[in-house]
């Protein structure tokens, strides 16, 4: 199952020429889900040859325009593109309205459904799920209400547990039935329950993405063991008053929430425009936590290769 | 005095990597005047080195996305870096409400005040004067609620007139004071008012900006003999229904309209992504007026040297 993730813009605050606002697409089983919107973000897509029409969520963590200004230009692009199928944006309760005030100016009436979802500010809980992945949001610690997200890749399919094939002595033309559920009958007319020749899949993906947010330890539990989690790490490890000041974390904090949630691997960005080098940043990352990345626009982090 | 239009974006509807939509800014006499405010506007502006914080009034024709949705990036940008200095902004009712429902979701008071002007829906008047330039609206005929933008230079300063020096015997070290507002005393103690003497400079430059519209035979008298006109064509003639149905024009129209009006320069855009090439559209224009210029990305008209 593709488990992909497209960075799209990791900078934060003032979009430059070479500086993307936050924005991420991820995969799912050819699914796509679009994490945060900066302005621009439908050029981004079309950048990287990535059709918006197959995005069918947006997840906006909060209302700072860095992380939104750019979705009503997606959606009017959509629907001036003729798009029919509906979209689901998950989002705090103001976005419903700038979406609505924007529309009514225009008078546009959309050919295609908006599903809009309002996150919940006081509780984490499922925001979605299908046959492959469960969406939960994660309260983040910010200055206005923030909403981080965590995707966990799910499986109700099954397959043959090897010992069992000579245990049992099944045919080579059996197994994919037994695969797609079938129970096995042997020899002796015995029927052996395909609950017993079968374990589901476990090699499953997830993902944290958490931005913006100040260093917060409760999240720990609700990402721990996560394969991949995005932390934003605004400022150097020296800047932790000026971070704290404004809802942002710093490389060392990052860090350590990624040890302490025993992920197996750490993305950074959301990077204060001060640094040149981002270098600076990754190496204090890695001090702390030593499978640190820096994201740039562009990166793909397929999970089946990580 | 300085008058010249630099083109930040001249495509319609939906950007691309290559396409940026419509936005443009016109310096007169170092006020700088940005005209409508596509998605990515702020980035445009930086790509070619003109200070956003320097721009003193907006104008937004119309409340369709790819006019405005640039805006509300460019004011919180313009906030982050410190302004302190008004922003007077020109554009129908609704974009106050676009705007205040964005800052209220993010708990935003700027740091410096927004001065926000109706546009009039059945009139055309005077939106603002000062030394050097007056700006009129005009009423464009598009789906929704447009107007078009007439900017007149205007000078109070005045200058001798040559043969006066000669006439009245001025001495070269008096010319300065008379051009100044001085009136002359010459050897017979005869006092020459100074309105005898001067006139008012009358090497004025206007520009007016008509676009989206269908083709509309009133705005002739009210852009007549302006210096340049920038008329949409969004579409080549053989598209006039096509034009009519969506409230654009033809190249055909664009150029009618630019030879009724007796014009020196016509530019044409807001190209529909039909044209991979625009000469089309150019040598359509050229055939009903001969003056006429396609706008790119990155174009600069100096009035001074059409």
């Amino acid at each position: 199952m593709s488990f992909k993730l497209t960075i799209l813009g990791c900078d934060s605050a003032i979009p430059t020429v070479d500086k993307q606002q936050t924005a991420q697409l991820l995969n799912i089983n050819e699914r796509f889900f679009l994490i945060d919107c900066g302005e621009n973000t439908q050029v981004q897509l079309r950048k990287y040859q990535l059709s918006f029409q197959r995005i069918s969520h947006v997840l906006i963590s909060h209302l700072h325009g860095d992380h939104y200004y750019g979705l009503i230009g997606l959606i009017t692009s959509m629907h001036l593109l003729g798009r029919n199928k509906g979209l689901h944006i998950y989002a705090h309760e103001a976005l419903k309205e700038i979406i609505n005030v924007q529309l009514s100016a225009s008078n546009t009436n959309l050919n295609y459904p908006l599903f809009f979802h309002v996150l919940p500010k006081d509780e984490e809980k499922i925001l979605f799920k299908d046959d492959n992945v469960v969406i939960s949001n994660i309260l983040l610690d910010h200055t206005i209400d923030c909403s981080g997200f965590l995707f966990k890749e799910i499986s109700s399919k099954r397959k043959i547990i090897k010992e069992k094939i000579n245990e049992h002595n099944i045919p080579h033309n059996k197994i994919d039935e037994i695969n797609n559920g079938a129970d096995y009958i042997n020899d002796n007319n015995q029927v052996i329950n395909n609950n017993e020749l079968t374990s589901i899949i476990s090699n499953l993906h997830s993902y944290a993405y958490c931005s913006d947010t100040r260093f917060s330890s409760r999240i720990v539990p609700i990402i721990s063991d996560v394969d991949v989690l995005y932390h934003e790490a605004t400022f150097s490890k020296d800047l932790v008053k000026r971070a704290v000041e404004t809802g942002h974390s710093t490389t060392k904090e990052a860090a350590n929430i990624a040890k302490k949630a025993n992920v197996k691997k750490l993305l950074i960005g959301h990077y204060s425009k001060r640094y040149k080098d981002l270098n600076i940043l990754l190496d204090e990352s890695k001090q702390y936590f030593n499978n640190s990345s820096l994201t740039k626009e562009g990166d793909v982090f397929d999970f089946n290769s990580l």
